[in-house]
């Protein structure tokens, strides 16, 4: 195993963790680092620049959302923008009451950020998925009560891909009054993401999601709506994210943006396309595998796996020996080596969960990459096979 | 006015707002966009090259203030750290009292910062200064008392350059048994900054304020202080600053770290030469200007003056059609075109406040730039004088 490995053959399949600028991207920020290298908040021609730039790009964010350019609110990432989401709207709305609903299979930016304020005194309910990863719409609106100020449910998972039923979901929560934030990290960028066609009021999103640069992130907020910052300083952002604005990744954001709905429906045809021939090819080389998330309504450039007997661990390791990058669940948490939350929300158990396998397929791979998988992860698969007590039982159950 | 400005003169030297990134900076940075894209956290090789780049910036971010790598927290900013900073030690010490003591003239991300902790029921000393901005460390101690928890004095002021007597401030607070944590933003990289030295427990920079890219800061914690992050989400920076690493910003800070460290004597040999000229020439050709802040315990690169009888704002906008830029305070507020809290803080006038006019030097300046300012300032002030009401009383007064 690896002897046989392709010279020099690379497959970054880890586009869920991160993806690479692209070249566009990466010229339309260069500038911005030593020749156009102003304060956006000082008066004279080179923060008239750096400026202008931001404003472009806030525009080229608008429109990737459906927004309006002065609901956007740069931030570093997609984490800080759901801090501020979840922190930020849950305190603004303080005097109608503390109640908070998220689902079990939010990112721990928001778990955790709900966590931090039940220390503070809010309730937070987090409604159960069904095997899929789906959160039941209906489910929501009963755990809507009047003290409930603001329920968050993401767009798409991250970890199994699942696309939820935002619109439905938003249209109860509104009808009872309720703010309604939803994490699009893993969805803007990749599929159609419109804040009013969704009915949202605030939405999250990272722009090295999406061939953008890292550092680079927004939070969508509708107009009027009250928000505390996460931050106090200047007057950056409105006056609701302060710092010195960090230009070139804006800038690389907004390409990174504008890029994407331009593309998008190429994107997805192209990825859908890969995606659908690992979910159809990797069962027909390994036994005992599954797919987890939704079959269908899922991202397109997402594939994701348990694979019995084995830990995820020990297949990325091994791949990696071939040039393969994968992960094994949410990068943030990846080095925790614990089973994901999400997967045992959906009620696959332990054992099963720690064999999962993410593969995020990005706009460099093409059929032979996912060729080049299905030819390297069963013999991997068989040799971790070997040396697993769970599979030595198994066997000698099957035969007994 | 403007008419015999020197074709494409630019003269920037506004660099206490952003500085321009280095080419060799640049040059650090430029292979973690599209080649070195990995995310730090995953468990393969694009993963571990991007860990790695962190991890060596970590090493040269911790040269620079003289910190061990593990007591380095990367951030998206200056304002970001000090945030962190305030909120995140005031509230790990809860159990201990709920006192804070900052100065009169901190920046508005460590004075705004302490106005949240005060509406969560904290009480805020804020310790006054002399004419040159110093804070004087007897009068810290005598504020300190058994509920305070915190002290955050900065190390130099943006907006006048007065560098504070840290080290004996730190000794006093730290007989006390009081955290102390000093905003060294606007210092760090431009003089030596060793945390031992000066005695603190935290301790915040900005890569954009010597020569690296914007999105880059870090907050040097002290081992074992606890603190309680701002944000929630992975694993990243020890659990204490989620989200997925800013790789490029983390790696073009540590090389600006390491060419600061280089070439610190050299800089502050030229910088300050620069700045004794413009200190001495500018009131040798206007009259009725004062220098702000103290005449020697300054930063090299900072000259600030008052003009009297002007707003500052129509001097940068003169300046700025003579390819000069300038600013006239913090450029975090220079939106708001108020007199500045810290000129205020300093008992200076309100009135002459207003003509406050900030010179940040830089690498790329020389003394022929020194010498357009010195030429083309003086009109400009005559000119707007010539339209003050206050110059007019100011004038008829004398004759009178």
């Amino acid at each position: 195993m690896g002897n046989d490995k392709e010279p020099g053959k690379k497959v970054y399949l880890d586009n869920m963790a991160t993806t690479p600028v692209l070249p566009e991207v990466m010229d339309a920020m260069l500038p911005f680092f030593g020749d156009i290298y102003g304060n956006p908040q000082s008066i004279h021609s080179w923060g008239d620049e750096a400026r202008e730039a931001i404003d472009a790009a806030r525009e080229q964010v608008a429109t990737l959302v459906g927004g309006d350019t002065e609901e956007i609110i740069f931030t570093s990432s997609g984490t800080e923008a759901n801090n501020l989401a979840i922190k930020g709207l849950a305190q603004g709305q303080i005097m109608k009451g503390k109640h908070v609903i998220v689902s079990a299979i939010e990112h721990f930016s928001v778990l955790h950020a709900a966590r931090t304020l039940e220390k503070a005194g809010f309730e937070i309910t987090e409604v159960p998925v069904d095997k899929y990863g789906l959160v039941d719409p209906d489910e929501v609106a009963r755990n809507i009560k009047k003290e409930t100020v603001l329920v968050s449910i993401m767009h798409a998972n991250g970890e199994v891909g699942t696309i939820e039923p935002i619109a439905e979901i938003a249209k109860r929560v509104k009808e009872a009054g309720v703010l309604f934030h939803t994490d699009a990290v893993a969805s803007t960028g990749s599929i159609p993401v419109d804040v009013n066609k969704l009915g949202v009021d605030a939405l999250s999103l990272a722009g090295n999601e999406f061939y953008g640069p890292k550092g680079s992130g927004a939070l969508w907020v509708r107009k009027r709506v009250r928000l505390i910052p996460l931050m106090d300083g200047g007057v950056q952002e409105g006056g609701r994210r302060p710092g010195t604005e960090n230009v070139p990744a804006i800038v690389g954001m907004g390409k990174a943006a504008e890029i994407a709905v331009k593309n998008m429906p190429s994107r997805m045809k192209k990825l859908s396309g890969l995606r659908d021939k690992l979910i159809k090819g990797l069962p027909e080389v390994v036994d005992h595998v599954f797919l987890t998330g939704h079959p269908t309504e899922r991202l397109p450039q997402h594939t994701s796996f348990c694979v019995e007997f084995i830990e995820g661990e020990g297949m990325l390791l091994w791949l990696d020996r071939d040039g393969i990058a994968v992960s094994s669940g949410s990068a943030c948490t990846s080095k925790a080596l614990k089973a994901s939350h999400v997967l045992i929300a959906m009620g696959i158990p332990h054992e099963k969960a720690q064999g999962s396998l993410l593969f995020g397929l990005g706009l460099d791979n093409n059929e032979s990459d996912i060729d080049y998988v299905l030819e390297k992860l069963p013999p991997i698969i068989d040799r971790l096979r070997q040396m697993s007590p769970l599979y030595a039982k198994f066997i000698k159950e099957k035969r007994g």
